[in-house]
């Protein structure tokens, strides 16, 4: 039996830093903490392959906090391994105490793990729960296309076990056969506000895991021989899951009364811990015992093959049009923006960092050419929108330029994963096809309506180098699709872009530009400057031929296919047109009329902003016509509503 | 062994006018309608104890069809039973044609399941996969409370299994022994873009179904003895879950050639598919059987306990702070609006209507005062948002008001499930706490910031009735957090509520009257009008004081808690303060300064609206003042912004 003495010493020590940093923050877990402070530290001083001194590393293991908020035992540890915070350009160096710096305003050490303002060990931001085991999963993927064998490890609260992600994530590592991901269960059987149920009690999560395919193994998660015999088995077949029972608030009386959570210890309490902690050490034999670095970790070479660099390029869109079988397009100079997602997206696909991913809906979305062409990086993620996302955090966090496609409207489905992504700034692409009242038939529960206003959120909000944390896209036709999806490729962040499901006119050639806040000035006229993006940009072309020819009224048209937007320039075009805009929308409100009124009501040009969009609940007809005109957004709708501002403006 | 000439019969006619009403409809999913054709005829003929000519009782047996897209198969057989649709006001009753009217512009056939259009039968829409189960389950549990026997069929697809919210459902169920739930998988093997993966094979289910609690039972889904051996088995300790094959496209050659989804046959293929059928009903030996109504059901006594009315009462804001142990607040005159939320919500619980949900947060969010007082009528969600927010659907729909809470950033996680309410026009209240940075320490992945944007979607969408599709308020203090509690449970249809953590001075007396659109002007000044909504609200006082202080000016405040909300009242009340406006909020942008925005720039007055919120991505501080302070949004923030107007408006 191997001696553990050294672990043991550094296991009080860092026990003892959990309970007082927490203090020292006056908020924190650290009841969490130490219930999983032996396998992190296991982890974190022997069985993982890598660097403390370099976060950056391509080929070193990784750790995913899934359960972030028992985030304290981490930190306790990296700051006493002296590991490295920052970024490559300007990296620094933790110590022990710095671990007191937790939660403050200038520490990198964030409530719950945050590598975006600088905490490189961590892949992603974590703490709402449920999402780690699935960037665990897309930092797995990742590993086996750039045949590096680095092991992914993921501790996963049972409480946490309840959200669905986590089953998806499952599902996906055994389809995938990532048996480089290794998932510990921290089942310490309490949540925040109570017991586990007994549907995440140990013995429930070994017959599931079972049940999903894992190759399970049971331990004392204080155990150190349990816990280096789980960590260091080599999967066979099947990915290896492991259920540690552990004790939350180990080694502190306190803690362990009855089921406490989130709370630091003060005055007496605190006191009162650290003598516990120090009773455990003479328990342990190891109360006189010198801490030593205790670090016996081996540290992986770098991957020698140099990742891919540079512009990354679609090609031609007749080329890439004809290559996936739509060269009838080009001579009918008809087609839907989503099929030019696809088209580009398999074009781009020689570039080795380009990976895909969709949720059972590659057919729709087209990502299914990609998928044909480029097997080996496209990551088929079924039915489960929540993974799928996660997962390409995952894949973006490893030099990846993940696109993932699905019906906009199921992407709500993942909108706090989106959130996390956000937060973590992963470099994702999202494509979120049949939006908009123009998928007609399949009715309300499959029209993405809500993304305008939700995506836009994000386009105004600032992420640490100052860039937008997304931007938005919404092309008008498939050479505008085709082109801001390769322009996506080529952006370093988080890009949505919206595609409606009819095959439309192509209205632009194919040298056409589009760029970040770009827009088109379609037609320049005198009286009104309507404004729209994605399909409603025909509808508006169709409402200015009436409106020319029943009025007499020349409108300008702007194709609004950006956000951020150029507000202060569409508002000049507007100021042009008799100081009027309309824009017309097929989302729920919080869009392009939104991020104008925004603009027009801070500013002295005194333009008018009237918008119509989607303001009823929609319900099934059998063409995109129908119910455009049952959301009152047909081109007759929009001609009568430009007439009655042109009559009120003149009145 | 029984005869069922009669249903084989029946499923031939049904067959023909699943797959001629897609055809009809130039689109639905046939082929999935004929995998379930035999269960539903079995459930809807047969082994449901319901009335089709009374969809609206109270006590009959449902089903839910979480797969959503298999409805051709419900419809038929509706239209043959001559179902009642429309409202209890406004009945009408179908016939066997009126299938044919499928996603029609004017039929109540939408894509997918969409009561609030007018199909009663249906507790919930769905269509957006995964959710329906959880539907049930909340169903189920009104069923408990109201103490009747009925039923709850739900129909799950095998792809759709995938879903992580499938799961969280099961949890839920075994959790709460809704042993009245019999869970139906539809393993067809086929999902939209491909073959199921062997995660969610038959034999795959079995084995999780199994593993999470369920007595699961196998048949052929399309053999009468094992389908309604299955269906009549009575639940003993563990819910029933039936794991059913069935063939995609059942009894249509062209169907099952390869995975065939979502797309209806035409001319030749039509005519072809028919006489499939045909060749079928001459293999099951009906092919000169007459049609017969085949319904043999029981039709349930309506329940004699009459469901309590009228207007709900929290009583006194003082007795329920006492009741509550919060006698201290009321010297204090501070508090928290979350513990104001708990204590209306428990002293609401008189009423049998009410019941509460919490996602393992309730006593964070005060939910816990009902969980401790009303026991029966509180149903512990876990960390599973998503099931818990559909559950809530399936409570609300059979005349529960449910009050549902956790942190406002964790409930984004069930945005979908919310759209899904929306879409159902589901009475759901809920609460989402720890809203805006004013949580501070625990960081962005806590923090409540979209939810503004995303809910003011809602807000601006007018449900069937023309009322919002959803009501959102912000309270500033306990009082308004208390009395609209109140008021949310006495309005018909969705509402939110945003709570921040801190303790707040109490700025209302009790007596004080909040509405739905209303606004309290707060202080009358000359200069500037701020608007702020909840914790801002605070920081705007501070702000103020330093504005007269230091520059002398005066301010007017608007606490802006409603949304919709009295954009011109406010609009005219900026117009008294210079025509200027300042929002402060403590969200991401699309919030109150977006409403006021939109409404200034198509208003003559010419009021400018300026507007400070969370524009950078926050983390971890251990202040509320830090963070604001961080975000730009601190009082002295805010009287330098106020500042700059003046001078630029003045200049």
């Amino acid at each position: 039996m191997a001696d553990y003495k050294d672990l043991d010493r550094k296991v009080i020590r860092l026990g003892k830093q959990i309970v007082r940093m927490c203090t020292e923050a006056g908020s924190g877990h650290p009841s969490s903490g130490l219930s999983i402070l032996h396998m992190t530290a296991a982890l974190m001083y022997r069985v993982m392959r890598y660097d403390p001194k370099n976060p950056w590393s391509s080929s070193a293991d990784r750790l995913v906090l899934s359960e972030g908020h028992a985030v304290p035992a981490v930190y306790a540890a990296y700051c006493d391994l002296g590991g490295v915070v920052g970024t490559p350009q300007r990296p620094s160096q933790l110590s022990f105490d710095d671990a007191l710096t937790l939660r403050a305003a200038d520490s990198v050490l964030d409530g719950h793990p945050n590598p975006a303002i600088g905490f490189p060990f961590f892949d992603a931001a974590t703490g709402s729960l449920g999402q780690g085991l699935s960037v665990a999963a897309g930092v797995a993927c990742s590993a086996r296309l750039d045949e590096t064998d680095r092991k992914v490890y993921c501790i996963v609260g049972d409480g946490e076990s309840r959200e669905g992600q986590i089953w998806e994530a499952l599902d996906f590592i055994v389809d995938h056969k990532l048996t480089n991901v290794v998932t510990i269960f921290n089942a310490n059987g309490q949540g925040q506000s109570d017991y586990v149920s007994t549907q995440q009690s140990s013995d429930a999560l070994i017959a599931k895991l079972t049940a999903f395919g894992m190759d399970v193994k049971v331990i004392d998660g204080h155990n150190w021989d349990e816990i280096f015999a789980a960590l260091s088995a080599e999967a066979a077949d099947k990915p290896i899951a492991i259920v540690a029972n552990t004790v939350k608030g180990w080694g502190v009386k306190e803690f362990q009364a009855s089921n406490y959570h989130g709370k630091p210890l003060a005055g007496d309490q605190l006191a009162s811990a650290m003598a516990d902690l120090d009773a455990k050490a003479v328990e342990l034999g190891v109360a006189d015992a010198e801490d030593t670095p205790a670090i016996q970790v081996t540290i992986p070479a770098e991957p020698t093959k140099a990742a891919p660099e540079g512009e990354i390029s679609a090609g031609s869109f007749a080329d890439a049009l004809i290559a996936n079988g739509m060269a009838d397009a080009l001579e009918e100079k008809k087609l839907s923006p989503r099929r030019a997602y696809g088209a580009a997206l398999a074009a781009m696909g020689s570039d080795e960092r380009i990976v895909a991913m969709d949720g059972d809906v590659k057919n729709s979305t087209f990502a299914t050419f990609f998928a044909e062409q480029h097997p080996e990086r496209y990551f088929e993620a079924r039915i489960a929108e929540q993974n799928m996302i996660s997962a390409a955090v995952g894949l973006a966090q490893t030099g990846k330029i993940p696109f993932v496609s699905s019906f906009a409207k199921f992407l709500v489905r993942a909108y706090d994963q989106l959130e996390m992504a956000v937060i973590t700034n992963a470099n994702i692409k999202l494509c979120g096809s049949h939006a908009g009242v123009s998928l007609a038939a399949d009715g309300p529960s499959q029209m993405g309506l809500v993304d305008l206003a939700f995506m836009r959120s994000f386009a105004r909000t600032t992420r640490v180098d100052g860039q937008p944390a997304c931007r938005f896209f919404q092309p008008s036709d498939a050479v505008g699709a085709f082109k801001l999806t390769e322009l996506m490729a080529n952006i370093d962040g988080m890009c949505y872009m919206r595609t409606h499901r009819p095959d439309v006119p192509l209205l632009y050639e194919e040298t056409e530009q589009f760029t970040v806040g770009g827009f088109k000035h379609l037609a320049d006229g005198e009286d009104i400057a309507i404004v729209a993006g994605g399909y409603m940009v025909h509808v508006a072309r169709e409402a200015m031929e009436i409106i020319e020819e029943k009025a007499g009224l020349s409108a300008s048209l702007v194709d609004a296919y950006s956000m951020p937007l150029a507000t202060e320039e569409i508002l000049r075009i507007g100021d042009d047109c008799r100081g009027q805009i309309l824009v017309v929308e097929d989302n729920y409100s919080g869009g392009i009329a939104d991020e104008l009124a925004a603009a027009a009501a801070k500013s002295d040009l005194g333009v008018m902003v009237h918008s119509m969009y989607v303001s009823d609940i929609p319900k099934s007809a059998r063409t995109p016509e129908e119910t455009l005109r049952m959301a009152h957004l047909s081109p007759e709708d929009i001609a009568n509503t430009v007439q009655k501002i042109f009559d009120k403006s003149e009145g």
